[in-house]
């Protein structure tokens, strides 16, 4: 992966006011980014709730909240253009159907949200039945929205 | 980039208790994960101190939050062994001079919080001078323990 050139994000010089991304390779790179830093996170709680790691509540408390604030991050950096420009699985339905997109990417974001309350009260059970129900809507994302890789 | 699996982390069914990471390379792409999304928030609020994009205060504390938050993250996932297994920059140094890498990656930390508690106060000129020093500090670890690339 191309690592960020911090001499150019100091300067700046060439990002166009109001841009987001300069390149459509930096928006895929980006949101690529943030589903492997939300994924890790989910996979920790995951770990817990199906007993394959010792629950540890303040642990479960911390990864959810990165989740929730992660879920908030990759939908800006599916902008027009940025179906190309660097390996990605993102079908184009996500552009074709964009609604239907953002109704799927909406109800992750409650999901994890729900996940990040529900991790707060430190209950296990509670826990997994909303793990349960966060990776329902990340699959169904995926199932209509990235190509299997 | 390779993508995270759902079904894996769903499952979870091969990671041993207590492991932040199955292999390697996951340390690896996830803390360059984590160093993509903290650039590119971090260059937002470069872009309105520099005067390349207007300053928008509320959007300034996010990306300040985000990358307070995300700056937390990636010293775990240089545990030994992950030096290689994938394309990294990492530096010998950051296992032969672990005491000096810590006291590195500490101080970036503590700037990005200050960041953070600065940008909520909204004043662009304080901002600015801060995201300075938070520059300063992701540098002087980017120099000692970076390999350019």
């Amino acid at each position: 992966m191309k690592t960020v050139v911090l001499a150019a994000l100091i300067g700046a010089a060439a990002l166009p006011a109001f841009a987001q991304f300069q390149k459509p390779e930096d928006a895929i790179e980006y949101r690529q980014s943030v589903m492997t830093v939300m994924g890790h996170h989910f996979g920790h709680i995951g770990a817990m709730v199906n007993g394959k790691a010792p629950f540890d509540a303040a642990a479960a408390a911390k990864d959810a909240d990165l989740v929730a604030m992660m879920a908030h991050l990759p939908w800006n950096a599916f902008g027009p253009g940025t179906d190309k420009g660097h390996d990605t699985a993102a079908k184009p339905e996500i552009w074709s159907d964009a609604a239907k997109f953002k109704a799927a990417a909406d109800k992750t974001q409650d999901e994890a949200a729900k996940l990040a309350t529900v991790a707060k009260g430190g209950k296990l059970d509670e826990i997994r039945v909303q793990f349960g129900a966060t990776a329902k809507s990340c699959k169904a994302c995926h199932d209509d929205f990235r190509k299997r890789t």
